[in-house]
């Protein structure tokens, strides 16, 4: 049974035609002597109507939501047009319809205003799936993926898979790991990305490498992460800093362009990490509103003051006075991301409140809050209890405040990120990127490894980072220094990144990137949930609700791979 | 250090053109006061020439095998032109020479007559990748994975991910378990196909689903089977078998076309399952030669003869008498695909000769050899000890007869596949192609198992399989009467595939196929060897050499997912 249109073109150039539609029902519904019915596919909805004297109506009374039919009839205008459907001009009068298959009543909602809890939608993914939102989530999302690929085989990169049987080297996150059947007592891992291997193939001379690569942290989730998710990972040889962000330039002026109708303007504004900290409070800052944190002057300290005594001060000034449960809600977000003390001081009809305005003098104040209805919002701490916490508190303040148009994309480049960063916990330092990023300076590197810079950028497009990437290091001593600045042991190094340092005998100068596509596209869709734009996700508590996965399984197979379950 | 060409573009019309490249040093010799370098990027090797009165003759000094170099020079015309070498008419000048980086010497040589093992080339894979030969493999997987990827994008198929992260439901091959963090005891398994999931995207209303999709099966490796393979995953609603046998025409003839530049013409040849087995003795016959199986007349039938009265006999008739050590290899290769008796007679100068002699009169050995040096081949015992082992004799003829012109290929379709095959050690019938493949007829399932037929197609290129697919159950009364057909009890069905049979409340007719991807490139490069077209593969041990894996890991590891070894 075949079909002449799918349900979204029809229209009044169509009238007087007969059609063939299929689809599932969507609504069926009688008015008086007539049956109406929306008829949905993958592409939209069509209104069919049925009167009493056709052919199709006792077929018709039988159908039900989510029934599976095929009909043939005659396009008509519509009496009362609906203009939110783009076949909202016309219906089919049908005379033929042939219920293809029937459908059990679904146990949610089949529209994009469901009343399901998560759960539900996802333990009836398949459902789920069928709304039209759903739907235009994954079709944007194949979408998206081809037009990345498109921009990168233009530009002479070849699509290269790597395995995801591999080996475990734990430095970072945790690796989901598979008994060997073959090798008692030995595992495989999955990779958390193909960094070793992308680097092999720039070893190998393939020069221009891509894939669209899954990756696998087995880390607590997150509302914007899975155990599993999709990266867009690059790499090329003989690149520096400026030919891997042109090539990302390209590719998203293209993707926005030709998905969103959206024109990016190039070059993408460009910032040092040091300055995204001192002056948004995060290595990702939401350029989509100003908001700027701005540090105290000196002038400002004072001894006697509990607050101004303290190491560090920065504020954010806002023209307008918000309300105490504003503040509240401000203050909260400001200790939650570890800040210390959040205070504030406000002018209104020329005169200063706020519990601030004691620790200041007047003329301090005038100069703080020149305008009436100026407020300040000032931290207080340590560098790490200022300044990221503010941050919290501008982007709170940016939706408080209404500052963010929607539908605005604001692309940024943080650049010349720190190499290491040290944990007071383990006593250790750790790479900021990976153990592979080269530092911008060698010397630097070994001699005042807290201050080195590494050769490293982060894409950030609306406060969120989309992808991240370094100038690697190709030469065996430098990785070798590496590994020992980061406190692995001779031993370590050989049994877990021997074949690689190995490989760096034989070494290219490459560099690279991966863009994180499930948030990417999250981002393009307007979405706040990342399991939205994945098919079937599993929960926060990293479970598939529709499978029931992870699950036990036969004793037997446990046998065969010689492992035990603890008790 | 930019480049002005690759090293496969100079040509007689660069002569006197100032160039700059980039490579590998592929070769570097002293010859008089001349050093010759042959340097290798990706696309091709270009000729340098350095003299000693050159700038670059210092540095040019000390190049060994694998440097990475930069260079600039004068394009001029060589004097003993190399043919076989794209560039081979020019030899550029070189007057800059930048050693980008140092290499050791490598292991094994870097040529596509390399003299290196097996596992020596796994274990330096990195260096293996950067003979050209290796080059063009990948680059040629790029190439086809691209080009099926844009007919299906152009047939309206989304590109839709699936989870790797899955449950065990094993029923076939066995599945690499991932034990589970969170839940003590549970494991998610990795898909052996995305089979479930492109169905569930069906039920939900996509339509037309692919996905070039990783697969893993823990079975014991052969010489064109991986641990994980990739396979180009195609599903959609509403079809028959001819819609995916035009698709499938579809992509092949394009791709032939496309990436060998070989025309393939359609409708693909056509062939029961049945038919095939019978006169081909294999359910994926080579087609680039005839040969074909004749079962013996019953008239031939002799009670008498320890061979004739046997139940089946089926033979081979070739015009050329080959010799007895090709009849010894014939022998070995029908015994081990579990023949019972080969035996043959022959024709020369009017004279019949050979061990079947005695089991024929002379009349009949008449009619079976017509002509001087005519040959029979006959295989005798059940049919299962007959057909196949005799069709693997076939293939072996083809190849002694010298009947397969290479480069060319031979598409069939195997059609009509039995629903199910019986297995006497475990008393249970099996699904041939899956249990989620529908009959022919739903009566001749339930009534007539061992005789029914399954909407179920092979695609076979020159022998191999490539593919395969079916036309799936939608219903679930079906779904769960195959289950129990296969002899699965109520509660593993709904432990197992519950979620899967509530899913088919909401049925969609649909169908699809897989294409193993692997073994289409492997045929496509004229290799014989599947690790050729897979970039960092596992020996047929299972293990990457190159990383080492699987390999031990860390107790703390271990507790974390709460399993122990068993020592």
């Amino acid at each position: 049974m075949k079909i002449t249109h799918v349900n979204n073109e029809l229209n009044l150039s169509h009238i007087q035609h007969r059609v063939q539609l299929r689809g599932w029902v969507s609504k069926s519904r009688r008015m008086g002597g007539m049956i109406f019915i929306d008829i949905r596919d993958r592409f939209g909805i069509t209104q069919l109507t049925v009167d009493q004297h056709s052919a199709a109506y006792e077929q018709a009374l039988l159908l039900r939501q989510e029934f599976v039919i095929h009909v043939s009839g005659i396009v008509v205008e519509r009496q009362s047009k609906n203009p939110s459907l783009k076949t909202g001009e016309i219906e089919v009068q049908i005379d033929q319809l042939t219920i293809i298959n029937t459908s059990e009543t679904p146990p949610m909602l089949v529209l994009d205003e469901t009343d399901a809890l998560e759960n539900t939608r996802l333990t009836y993914r398949y459902l789920d799936l069928r709304r039209p939102i759903q739907q235009n989530f994954l079709m944007m999302r194949s979408n998206i993926t081809q037009t990345i690929r498109k921009v990168l085989v233009q530009e002479g990169f070849y699509e290269l898979e790597t395995p995801i049987l591999g080996k475990s080297t734990p430095e970072g996150a945790r690796d989901f790991l598979v008994p060997s059947r073959l090798y008692e007592q030995q595992f495989y891992a999955l990779p958390q990305s193909p960094q070793i291997f992308k680097q092999l193939y720039m070893v190998a001379g393939f020069e221009k490498y891509f894939q669209i690569a899954r990756c696998f942290r087995d880390e607590d989730l997150r509302a914007d992460r899975q155990l599993e998710f999709t990266q867009v990972d690059i790499e090329a040889s003989f690149v520096d800093q400026e030919d891997v962000i042109a090539l990302i330039e390209n590719i998203m002026t293209t993707l926005f362009l030709e998905i969103l109708n959206v024109s990016i303007q190039t070059p993408f504004l460009r910032m040092p990490y040091d300055q995204a900290i001192l002056t948004y409070g995060s290595d990702k800052p939401d350029m989509r509103f100003d908001l700027e944190l701005k540090t105290l002057e000196a002038t400002y300290k004072n001894n006697e003051s509990p607050l101004l005594s303290l190491d560090h001060q920065a504020y954010i000034l806002i023209d307008r006075v918000i309300t105490r449960k504003e503040i509240d809600m401000l203050t909260e977000t400001y200790k939650k991301h570890g800040g210390h003390i959040l205070s504030y001081a406000k002018k209104e009809e020329d005169s200063f409140s706020g519990p601030l305005t004691k620790h200041f003098s007047n003329e301090q104040l005038q100069q703080l809050l020149s305008k009436n209805n100026d407020m300040i919002i000032l931290a207080t701490g340590s560098f790490n209890q200022v300044y990221e916490p503010l941050g919290a508190v501008r982007q709170q303040l940016g939706k408080i405040l209404d500052l963010i148009t929607p539908q605005t994309y604001k692309f940024l480049w943080v650049v010349d990120f720190p190499l290491f960063e040290y944990s007071e916990e383990d006593g250790r330092l750790y790479a900021r990127h990976h153990p592979f990023t080269s530092p911008k300076n060698e010397d630097e590197m070994i001699n005042q490894p807290l201050t080195a810079k590494a050769n490293a950028y982060d894409i950030v497009l609306n406060g969120y980072e989309i992808g991240g990437g370094s100038i690697r290091i190709f030469k065996q001593e430098l990785q070798q220094k590496m590994f020992e600045m980061l406190g692995l042991k001779k031993e370590e190094i050989v049994n877990r990144f021997g074949f690689f340092t190995e490989a760096l005998k034989y070494g290219t100068p490459h560099g690279g990137i991966a863009l994180g596509l499930d948030r990417l596209i999250m981002l393009m869709t307007n979405t706040e949930n990342i399991k939205d734009v994945i098919a079937f996700p599993k929960t926060q508590s990293a479970r598939d609700m529709m499978m029931d996965a992870p699950s036990t399984v036969d004793e037997k197979q446990l046998e065969e791979i010689h492992i035990k379950v603890k008790l």
